[in-house]
């Protein structure tokens, strides 16, 4: 049983003196690696403490690594001498791929679990450090806290701080070419928050259509806040017309521009195709996810599918995530005149959740033009970036057996490689040397292999590269050379 | 027909052109009050432009208040000539009520209306602006901008920093006497997001119970979020254990410390009644609404229910909007240990909605002992506001058939008034002043009258203080006596 002298504890707490007590003797040895421990009632009786005391304690300890639980079965000591390739595998596969894109693995620091920072994460969509204008964002905010205005202390409107919702607009006027009034936007807490104001306003009741395969992440967010989803295939069009319909879905997501993972572009015929599905019955919608438009590296930028929409069938979702950082949680919808209407009549009780101080600041941050002009940096920086790492791919000796798509548009490509180890092993191979890179088939919701379209998932590397450091970069893809060539490989 | 000459409009758009041209004929008088307009299609039928043009001059129109409209009736021009009072009728009783509190009426600028701000406002509960710790809040803030640390650019853990989780842990365990450990703090930005995590972590399965009367925007929000509610009347000692368990509610929302809006403090053997209450069921719970416990003026702070609670059957509920500003959107909650485990695996994916610029800034706020500052300065200057407000009060006229309840606590107060005319005549009046002051009848769901214990409160009035100017109180209270002395009155 476990020992411990409360006498001796000083002014520590109860908790706090049992807490350092079990972890000295984890890590002097004592209690060795998978030993069960004392249930919490069972501790508490012998050490004369309350159930609480020792709970806290075990949490603490759960909390930092040095003991872990299994559901029913108790609390066991952690082996902490393992190797971080066996922390990657407590991480379950389902969690990451929720949290691609978004928040990326490294990004996310669960409570209870030790998180690994890889060498180079291409699944994660963290944003340049060095290149972030802190100093200009810290101008900024002390420029608005001097301004001494007394709306800097009211609750925001349930859109947001009309300021904000203004600088948007005229950058969707000049960047986007979108005609919108600053009455159609709402201002949301990121992702999970603006498809949480979009479900609250179409309604639970509402079938709602994601691609297949796809960003995942909505799913989930779609079903928590109780609204029921439906996978619907994509082809090389994207998502496809005939199976949207038949799905019985009344809302359909979508990212016509630049679609995640597989980067299509929805031609004009199947972008008027899915508008008159919108227009087939009433209450359709189409969410337009435009979630990293401002990263297309040729050409013109291509006309989003709200500006076509003469119908207002159309609700256009983007965020700050990708341009500044997701640290900021400010994104945002331009909602279809009829549907702001029903915003503010259903939704204006409730306060936006982004914080005041931070949307005055980034509505400065545009007017000034700060914004713009960090677009630029960051396409310039992100551009090299990819070309030094397409270059150094294309350059090594897997060049012969692989194929880059989608070289020219957002922060990700994909990696097609014709070889005889499965991709799942080659994947595998790439973890043990500290390199994460998700599969093409992880995207989707059944098995890649009942879409006639993507027979080459299971072979298709995703490069989400945003986050990438620059400097690891021929490091980076000296290690993925070697995945293909280890013992029993080529 | 309103007639536009498009060719003059030089570098305008088509849309803002339009928009105005009819402001230009309303504020002329060519386009009389109340005047309709015509529709849509028709004005974009006879001016040969596109119906979304005329729509976005009409949204503009609109939003800047030179039109209204009736749904299916049309647009009218507005009576720009109109008087203040004529404002506050266009805005909803039931939109008021939904907002008060955390919003506060004036604390809302709704896209498509003119706010008034009035000259005292009872309902709102903005909070103290010149109080506001501006330079210390912009210096933290350089401060964390300045640490050039990687995890400021990384989306925050579902749950929310650990370093602001760590403060508020601390914060709890020297001012509420709470023995909380950080992995049971969950960060939200504001009320609405903290009910909406509760529901998703909970189920909309389960029935809501939220006292009656009491603060109708948690009945909002949780149906907003799918979940159903049912109020539950309460007694001079809070929530009725019999009707809360006839109810068939699992879920019952109270804020036992102070009762919003009467103030009431659950004594403990009703508090012992509703923690067995919980016990009596699988996934029964209590959601204990702390909102302004920090502003107790007179005696020891009071226990919570959380510390009393040993079965983790409470999940407490506490906000920065109260302390420090609404405009933060910043608030928490504590979950029993087992919750917090079920919320780390149904939301981790999910990131949290708060900056984490913002959420490391009140972090560093806290644990420079800024925060604790504040809150004393707030206290005083609070206790000084109240203190005026009512000695003016009690040293005029209307004091002889007035009588004040729930001095020593909170930011509000109840005036119960003895006399001829009702509440609402009062009430009435008092908005002609440009007072706006709600009645306790207001937070009932069903009519007051129903309820045995509050049977003053159609002539009790609710004080919410804290967002008042100190140097209006003495008119203030001018006007809320010559509404008693109105012609016809006494």
């Amino acid at each position: 049983m476990i020992t411990c002298d409360f006498e001796k504890r000083g002014d520590s707490g109860l908790s706090e003196y049992l807490y350092s007590s079990i972890k000295k003797q984890i890590i002097d040895g004592t209690l060795p690696a998978d030993k069960k421990l004392p249930s919490k009632r069972a501790l508490a009786e012998h050490l004369g403490v309350s159930v609480i005391t020792v709970q806290n304690a075990y949490w603490q300890l759960i909390s930092e690594g040095y003991i872990y639980s299994f559901e029913r079965k108790g609390f066991f000591v952690t082996d902490i001498s393992c190797e971080p390739s066996a922390v990657h595998e407590a991480v379950t596969d389902a969690g990451r791929e929720a949290e691609f894109r978004q928040n990326g693995s490294t990004a996310v620091i669960p409570n209870d679990k030790i998180v690994h920072e890889y060498f180079a994460d291409f699944r994660s969509s963290a944003t340049s450090f060095e290149k972030f204008p802190f100093s200009l964002w810290s101008r900024v905010m002390r420029s608005v806290l001097q301004q001494s205005d007394e709306r800097l202390l009211k609750s925001p409107p349930s859109a947001g701080v009309p300021e904000l919702r203004e600088s948007i607009a005229s950058y969707l006027r000049s960047f986007r070419a979108m005609d919108v009034s600053p009455e159609q936007i709402v201002i949301g807490a990121g992702t999970e928050s603006i498809y949480n104001m979009i479900v609250q306003l179409l309604g639970r009741d509402k079938l709602y259509a994601v691609e297949n395969p796809g960003y995942r992440k909505i799913f989930s967010v779609l079903e928590l806040n109780g609204a029921s989803c439906v996978p619907v295939s994509i082809d090389s069009q994207g998502i496809m017309p005939e199976q949207l319909e038949a799905s019985g879905a009344s809302i359909a997501h979508v990212s016509p521009l630049h679609h995640f993972p597989t980067g299509i572009v929805i031609p004009v015929r199947r972008r008027r195709e899915l508008l008159s599905w919108a227009l087939h019955a009433d209450g359709r919608y189409i969410i337009e996810d435009d979630y990293d438009s401002e990263f297309r590296f040729t050409g013109k930028p291509l006309q989003t599918l709200q500006s076509a929409d003469k119908d207002g069938r159309v609700i256009y979702v983007n965020t700050f995530s990708k341009t500044l950082s997701p640290s900021y949680r400010i994104s945002y919808m331009v909602l279809p005149l009829q549907l702001a209407a029903a915003f503010r009549k259903k939704l204006e009780f409730c306060a936006c959740p982004v914080s005041v101080f931070e949307q005055y600041a980034l509505a400065e941050f545009m007017r000034r033009g700060y914004y713009e002009k960090h677009i630029i940096r960051m396409k310039n920086y992100y551009r090299t970036l990819r070309n030094n790492l397409i270059s150094a791919l294309e350059a090594s000796p897997i060049a012969d057996m692989a194929q880059i798509h989608e070289k020219d548009a957002g922060l990700h490509f994909l990696l097609n490689v014709n070889f005889s180890a499965s991709g799942r092993e080659i994947q595998n191979r790439l973890q043990s040397q500290d390199i994460n890179i998700p599969l093409l088939a992880d995207f989707f919701y059944q098995p890649a292999s009942d879409n006639a379209f993507f027979s080459g998932a299971d072979n298709t590397f995703v490069l989400n590269y945003s986050g990438i450091k620059k400097e690891r970069i021929s490091e980076a893809v000296r290690r993925i050379v070697s995945a293909f060539s280890f013992p029993g490989g080529t």
